[in-house]
C-alpha cells in the first residue's frame, strides 16, 4: 500500500509500505478515508524528537475493511474513529480513565504500527479502541470534525475537563494553535461564560470567536498576564488553559490562574512549573496526553448534532501523495493544521 | 499581657506585649486558651526563613473577652476556633474558596498582629474568621482536638480534599510530622478503603494506624517507591498526600501517584516538581496552605461527635512561660508537636 514514510527531519517519503492484515483475533484493518497532521509530528520533522524510521501520523478516520475474530464491536463497512492510540480499556489504568498508560496499548505510526498517513492501518486491540460512527452519507463538513476528534479536540477537551471548566466560568486558553482553538471550543462547551483566547493571529482570532471565545487577548508575556487580570478585576481566571508547552506558555497560565484554580496542561511541556510561586496561590495543574477514547463518544454526539464543528481547524488539505506538503505548510506556519484526504467513504 | 515574642532564631522569650483591645467595629479579643506550634514556626526558630521581632504564633482556641459593634456572629464568652489566617469571606477569592489570598486578611503571630502564643489575641474579621464551638464543658481531649482545626488537620484535610480523596480509594501519605498524621486521618474520614503511611518512627507508625492507616512503609527514597508500587500491584494509589517539601518526599509523592491522579500537596515546597516525568502519566498537584475556615465546622462536626480526635498529635504539653521549651521539643524531635496551655476555659 500507499504510506508515508518517516526517513528523517524534514523527509516524509510517500511509498510502499507492506498491506496490513488481521495478525490477532483482536485486530481489524481500516481503510483510510482522512488523515491529518499532529503538532507533536512537527519535533520529529523539525528533528527536535526522535522517530524511528517508518510508519508515521497516529490521526484518522476509516473504514473497516477486516476484523479479527474477537472483534466484536465494529464489522466490515462501519466508518470509525480511531484515538492517537489504542487501549484495551479493562487493565486498572483504562479503568481509571489514563488510556495512556494502558500497558497492552500503543501508538500508531511509531515507525512499526501502521500509521494514520497511509492507506490502510491494522489496528490492534480493535474493538475497545475504534468508536463507530453512526449514521451515513456524512458531509464533508461532518467528517472532518469527526476526524478532529481523534486527537486535536480530544486534547483540546482534556485541558478543560481536568482544569475543572464548568457553568458560569471564566476561562484562559493560552495558545492558539489547533489544540488551543480546540480548548476554546470546548470550554464554551463545557458551559464558560467567558473564554479569553491568546492569539496574535486574526484568522486565529476569527476562528476562536466562532469557537466561542469572548475576549482576545494579543499581547505575550507580562502584557498578556496584565491583560488577563485587568479582563477579570484582578481575579484570575476560573481555568487557564495551557496549550503550548514553552517556558513563556507555562509562566502565563500559572500567572493568570487564580488563587485555588487548577491550570490544565496538554502542551507537552518544554518549561519548568513555578512551583513556589504556585504553591503559596494554591494553583495547582492537571493534565497530559488526552485519554481520547473516552471523550470520543460524547464529543461525537455533539459533532453529529451539529453543535460543535471541530474540524474548522483545518485549514489546508492536501491528498497521501503531498504528505510533505501537509508538513512543510505547518512548519511553515502557512497552515494551523494540514488534512491529508487519503480515500472515499 | 504576657506573650511569646520571636527575638531572632532559637530566642522565643515570653515577655509583655500591649493588652489588645477592640480597635475596628470589626475586632474581637479572644482569652487564649490553648495554643501551640507549627512546623512552620520551626523554619523561624531555626533561622531557615525570615520573621519580623514581635509576636509570633497563628494556631490558638480560646475564649472571646470583648467584641466590636459589627461582629455579629460570636459574643463574649464564646468558645472559638481561629483559623490560622482571618479573611473576610465575602471577597471574590474567599468566595471561591481561597481565603489564603483574601487580600483584606492577614496573618496571626507575624510580628506585629497578636500571635496565638500568647494571652490575648486582637483578632481583625472576627465575625468571619472566628468559630464558635456549641455546647459547653468540653474535655481537655476535645479542646485539644478543637486546637488541632485551627491548622494542622485543616491543613492535612486540604491534601486530601484537593487530591480528591473519595470513598474506596488507596492513598499514600508522605512524611509523618503532624501534618502527615492528619492527613492519615483526613483519607480515612473521607472514605479511603487503604491509606500507606509512609513512616519510620514506631510511636508516629501506632498514632497513623490509630488514625485510620491500613499499611506502613518505612523505607524511604526509591525503595518507598518500590514498596508502594508493589502494595499497589504495580498502579500506584488513587491519591498522593506529600505533606514534607523535600526534594525526596516531592518525587516520592509523584513516583507513587497512578496515572491520572492528583498528588495533594501541603507541606511548602523546598523541591522542584518532576514535571516532564509526571506530563506523560498524567499526574498533576494541587495544594497549598488550606483555607481552614472552611473546613473548621465540618470538622468540628466530627470533633464534637467523638468521631475524629486529632489532638491526639500533640504529644508535648507545656504552658506559655515555657513556649521556648515547646520549639526546642519540636526542633530536637522530641515532640510531634507541641501544645502550650495559656488559661482555663
Amino acid at each position: 500500500m500507499r504510506a508515508a514514510i518517516f526517513r528523517g527531519p524534514r523527509a516524509i517519503e510517500v511509498g510502499d509500505r507492506p498491506e496490513p492484515v488481521i495478525q490477532a483475533p483482536t485486530d481489524a484493518v481500516v481503510r483510510v478515508v482522512l488523515a491529518c497532521v499532529c503538532g507533536s509530528d512537527l519535533w520529529y520533522y523539525r528533528g527536535d524528537s526522535q522517530h524511528a524510521v517508518g510508519s508515521i501520523g497516529h490521526e484518522f478516520i476509516g473504514v473497516v475493511e477486516d476484523t479479527g475474530a474477537e472483534v466484536a464491536t465494529v464489522s466490515a463497512g462501519d466508518l470509525v474513529v480511531a484515538p492517537f492510540i489504542f487501549s484495551d480499556m479493562t487493565c486498572p489504568h483504562c479503568r481509571n480513565g489514563s488510556t495512556i498508560s494502558c500497558p497492552s496499548g500503543g501508538n500508531f505510526g511509531d515507525g512499526t504500527v501502521d500509521g494514520g498517513q497511509g492507506q490502510y492501518v491494522r489496528v490492534p486491540l480493535a474493538g475497545s479502541t475504534l468508536v463507530p460512527v453512526p449514521g451515513s452519507g456524512h458531509s464533508d463538513e461532518t467528517l472532518r470534525s469527526l476526524l478532529a476528534l481523534s486527537d486535536v479536540m480530544s486534547t483540546g477537551h482534556h485541558a478543560a475537563a481536568v482544569a475543572g471548566v464548568s457553568k458560569g466560568d471564566t476561562v484562559a486558553v493560552v495558545g492558539d494553535g489547533a489544540v488551543g482553538l480546540s480548548a476554546v471550543l470546548a470550554a464554551h462547551r463545557l458551559g464558560a461564560e467567558r473564554v479569553i483566547a491568546l492569539s496574535r493571529h486574526p484568522q486565529r482570532q476569527a476562528l476562536a470567536r466562532s469557537f466561542g471565545a469572548t475576549d482576545i487577548v494579543s499581547e505575550r508575556g507580562d502584557e498578556a498576564i496584565e491583560a488577563v487580570r485587568s479582563l477579570t478585576g484582578g481575579i484570575g481566571v476560573d481555568a487557564a488553559l495551557e496549550c503550548v508547552g514553552t517556558d513563556q506558555s507555562i509562566e502565563t497560565a500559572f500567572a493568570v490562574a487564580r488563587p485555588g484554580s487548577t491550570v490544565g496542561i496538554v502542551g507537552v511541556p518544554h518549561g519548568e512549573v513555578p512551583f513556589t510561586q504556585t504553591f503559596f496561590r494554591n494553583v495547582g495543574f492537571r493534565g497530559g496526553p488526552a485519554p481520547a477514547r473516552l471523550y470520543i463518544p460524547e464529543l461525537m454526539d455533539d459533532v453529529l448534532a451539529g453543535t460543535i464543528n471541530p474540524g474548522l481547524v483545518f485549514d489546508y488539505d492536501t491528498d497521501l501523495d503531498h504528505t510533505q506538503d501537509a508538513y512543510a505548510a505547518m512548519d511553515e506556519r502557512r497552515a494551523t493544521k494540514s488534512l491529508i484526504r487519503v480515500s472515499s467513504v
